[in-house]
């Protein structure tokens, strides 16, 4: 890691400023190459942090390549914790690109996904929860999302992880003391204490998994699939939430290109509607990608919108629809009620008696807001404290908390069983590490390469 | 112009770093209202220019909203010449816009499309055409059309416009000097000084306006457009250029949804090739889109690509295709080679007598390079050499000087024809309030918005 990395770090696109970034030990010398100034010579340590007007230059064919704000920060106080330097540049592809390669030309190697962050990481600056949380809050879909990530790379599920390590850590000291001095004068741990520690270990662990769920819909979206045979208003209810609901998510260049998924934000739930384009361009979603692919859909899915049509007799498609929703969450959508009705709803709430049912005309706009708040009230049952409380919103840390409540049950067991100490303290090690695994402190390279790579070139 | 305007400076989208930058007076005092840290109570002169780290908070719910950079640059020497706050922040969607929000609730106003430019301008830090050749630098989409752009920032056309307005001044000044003080013992200007100053004038503006066509070319691209009938060869063409020079311009996220054109980069020059669905989703352009539809596309082409089929006779659409192009500047593919040849390759030679007429075979590459070279010939004889040229890419300024080149010439008229004094005059004064139009002396408030509303937000 001694070794200087360069890259873009603003989207790309036409924009009012650009941004290229270095950091490594090498990142002064490399700018000072490429950087020129009729009233500044070099940077250099004085003006550490200060931003310095002037050009990049190549300095081969004495030919500038942009007007420019430089800085140069010093190390340890940055980012990475090593010395930076990021220039400021016209926002547009083509000043972006051409500083990159000079930075690279003299010296800097293109910086990976994440390195700046996975430095920052291994320099100390951060815990892996919180490095976790900077990507995580660059693709938050909507503010509570937001939220929740900021607060985690403010240090809260850090926090969590360290308090249940700590306990866990004192454990494994008391049980190897008493492993190693059995006759010694000292105060040999009891299983009462063994017991009362990781059950308070066990709780937290638990707390924090109960959270997981709304955590990861809050990160993800709510995976909704809207199914119904042609002409019954699926397309219509799209346009209705989308019309209504439309959040800033969708605004966004680059997040929808090839997309398969719209996002609404509905009062800070992100709801991810799949959005093949069997559902948007076709009424004729079960026949188009077949029952097969629906099936595939609807497992996925967190809810499923079913949409029927009062006005007519039920259909062989409307059966294997409900057929495939029978064990799923989902909600009843008796569309159409302004025309005459055909369909007998009895029939419909005895065959699904334990659904939500809502009678609706989409095109008059009846139903829409039912709809919406049941949607809340099936994932929202009282409202999350986002800023006081910690939400795991990561599947990582979900199955490395599974781990660790796995290993503290069967700890407890042990301890229950009254097996002998060694025994014990292989199960709390094991939820030590597990846990430890979260904030970083006992992660292997594999999983480092994994993490970072899922962020963007620049951060 | 009192007020301080706010907005976010880079491209939307999931990236390490967005900026929000604010300018004018209570840049300072919103940024302290919502930035907070341990150590710096409040931004102040002291720090002019440093990057400080630190958070920003909601202030109403002493939230904090993200972690930050923070520079304050007191004018006059910043990008608009008023005081300037830029704030560096997470480049997700979230923080941007929330960061944005807090500057327009504490008292900033969401800038205006290129506000941040055109206060430059109207504070005298850049002329118009700088102004201008700023958002031709973002939306460059080649090398030699940044560079073009870059040479315009830094002054070059401006300085041409301001030797020619000089010119011309020193023209009026004297002729106002005969005109008002006739009997006095001064030098009186001479029909001949003045026949020699106009040339002057008149050369340089018509050097000027000789760079425009391929200016506008490098700047927009050469329009081209691709005709043929069914199967001749019109996607496996356009697929083989891009292919073969596919550039950066349709790497990028946001330029390239939504378009209907294609950009290649050929050596430098953006190729646009007209990319209706027409061309590239059917084989059958004309019969799709209808003549008149291609023919109007043909009129605003700057080339046609015209791919006929050697293994077969002439058909209809053929004989319209060659109609059309008449008059046009055009290539003509004689395609599929490698098939038995049916078309008589004289009758297309005899109809088409001043074509560039190239053999190919698209499926197996051949004739590709010298169609690529034949563009090149076509629109860049001799090798442009940017770096030392001032180059017209801009149909504003082309216009301007266009009329300005009418003045001169009316000008130099009545000087042979021994014209008063004041008659000529009208034509110098003129000249020279039409090529300050370029530079922005003479500029009206209607032309400015104009071309401040064609910038990117941010800048």
């Amino acid at each position: 890691m001694t070794d200087t990395i360069s890259a873009i770090s603003t989207a790309i696109g036409e924009a009012g400023i650009g941004i290229v970034r270095m950091s490594g030990k090498d990142s002064i010398e490399i700018a000072n190459k490429i950087f020129k100034d009729e009233k500044i010579e070099k940077l250099k340590d004085g003006e550490n942090r200060k931003l310095i007007y002037g050009h990049i230059v190549d300095p081969e064919k004495d030919e500038i390549i942009d007007e420019v704000l430089i800085v140069y920060m010093k190390g340890p106080y940055t980012y990475t914790r090593e010395d930076m330097v990021e220039i400021y540049c016209h926002g547009g592809v083509i000043p972006v690109r051409r500083i990159l390669e000079l930075t690279l030309k003299y010296g800097a190697r293109l910086a990976d996904r994440g390195e700046f962050t996975k430095r920052a990481f291994l320099n100390g600056r951060l815990d892996l929860s919180q490095a976790e949380a900077v990507i995580d809050m660059i693709n938050a879909k909507t503010d509570k999302s937001y939220d929740v990530s900021l607060n985690q790379l403010e240090g809260s599920l850090s926090k969590e992880i360290r308090e249940m390590r700590d306990i866990l850590l004192n454990m494994i000291a008391h049980i190897e003391v008493s492993i190693d001095f059995p006759d010694e004068d000292i105060e040999e741990v009891t299983y009462e204490q063994l017991e009362e520690d990781a059950k308070r270990v066990y709780k937290k662990i638990d707390n924090l998994l109960s959270t997981a769920d709304r955590g990861r819909i809050l990160r993800d979206g709510l995976n909704t699939v809207i199914l119904g045979k042609p002409n019954v208003g699926k397309s219509s209810l799209l346009n209705a939430i989308l019309r209504e609901n439309r959040a800033i998510v969708t605004d966004v260049p680059g997040t929808t290109r090839d997309i398969i998924e719209e996002y609404v934000n509905i009062d800070g739930i992100p709801l991810k509607i799949v959005d093949t384009a069997g559902i948007r361009d076709t009424e004729d979603l079960v026949e188009k990608i077949g029952v097969d692919r629906a099936k595939e859909m609807v497992d996925k899915a967190d809810l499923i919108i079913a949409v029927f049509d009062m006005s007519e007799d039920l259909s062989k498609e409307d059966k294997k629809i409900i057929d495939i929703i029978q064990n799923k969450k989902s909600i009843i959508l008796l569309n159409k009620t302004d025309l005459p009705v055909k369909l007998n709803e009895k029939q419909i709430r005895k065959i699904l008696p334990d659904k939500k049912i809502i009678n609706t005309s989409i095109v008059k706009g009846i139903g829409l807001d039912e709809l919406i708040n049941s949607i809340k009230d099936m994932f929202y049952s009282g409202e999350m404290d986002i800023k006081n409380e910690v939400v795991i919103t990561n599947v990582r840390h979900k199955n490395q908390l599974l781990k660790a409540k796995n290993n503290i049950e069967d700890g407890l067991e042990a301890i229950k069983l009254n097996m002998p100490l060694d025994c014990i303290e292989v199960d709390i090690r094991n939820c030590w590490k597990n846990l430890g695994e979260i904030s970083g402190d006992t992660v292997t390279e594999d999983i480092l390469d994994k993490i970072f790579s899922e962020f963007c070139i620049g951060k």
